[in-house]
């Protein structure tokens, strides 16, 4: 069923654009293997494979900020998906925000442009 | 100013995705090194390195649909951007699509969710 994915191009993996379903804002980049995208159908959790951890990596599994499954799109070269879905908790960010694209530039400078949506010390304590 | 980017994390390449301004829609996934990203920003229409040709590429070079930078936003890694634009011309993807983003995964298979905006063989003819 994955014939039309192209895991080849990046060395097994696939970039992943995770969007909101609500709002249609972009959250954050990850990238998923075979088994990642598989995973991602059959939970309804969005899973992608942690290049640094090298191992898959549930989103939300430590900090209970799971992101829901809505639809999945894939781009002409196969080689990119748009992620559909429905944020559990206040932000997919580790650093505290609502979107990991808090940043941007502006007068030839990288800004913060919005303020933390929670703390993420009292999400993911001393592994942050 | 740009040294909150981590072009070192994927051989001298940034993730770069394209969200439509005026839409929200995700239109396309790109990669930018750090002269596409300057070109992008001093030209203000949107440019990427072409893994595949290996070489600058400004979309809408040769159809005539550029995207026009609005604002530019990085990741917390700063290993990913995300580009609002406006796209010029009926849509960005090659194949003929507003986005290239046209195939979706429902009951198991990738099918086409949406008409082409526009006729490919007019615009790219033969070098399609």
């Amino acid at each position: 069923m994955n014939d039309t994915l192209d895991f080849d191009k990046q060395s097994g993996l696939i970039t992943a654009v995770v969007q909101d379903a609500n709002t249609q804002r972009v959250l954050m980049v990850g990238y998923m293997n075979r088994e990642a995208f598989e995973k991602t159908l059959s939970t309804g959790h969005v899973t992608f494979f942690s290049r640094s951890r090298q191992r898959l990596w549930t989103k939300g599994e430590s900090s209970g900020h799971y992101l829901v499954l809505k639809s999945i799109a894939t781009d002409c070269d196969g080689d990119g998906l748009l992620v559909s879905a429905e944020s559990i908790g206040p932000g997919v960010c580790h650093n505290g925000f609502e979107s990991c694209f808090y940043r941007s530039f502006r007068g030839g400078a990288w800004v913060e442009t919005e303020a933390r949506a929670y703390d993420p010390d009292e999400v993911y304590g001393a592994r942050k």
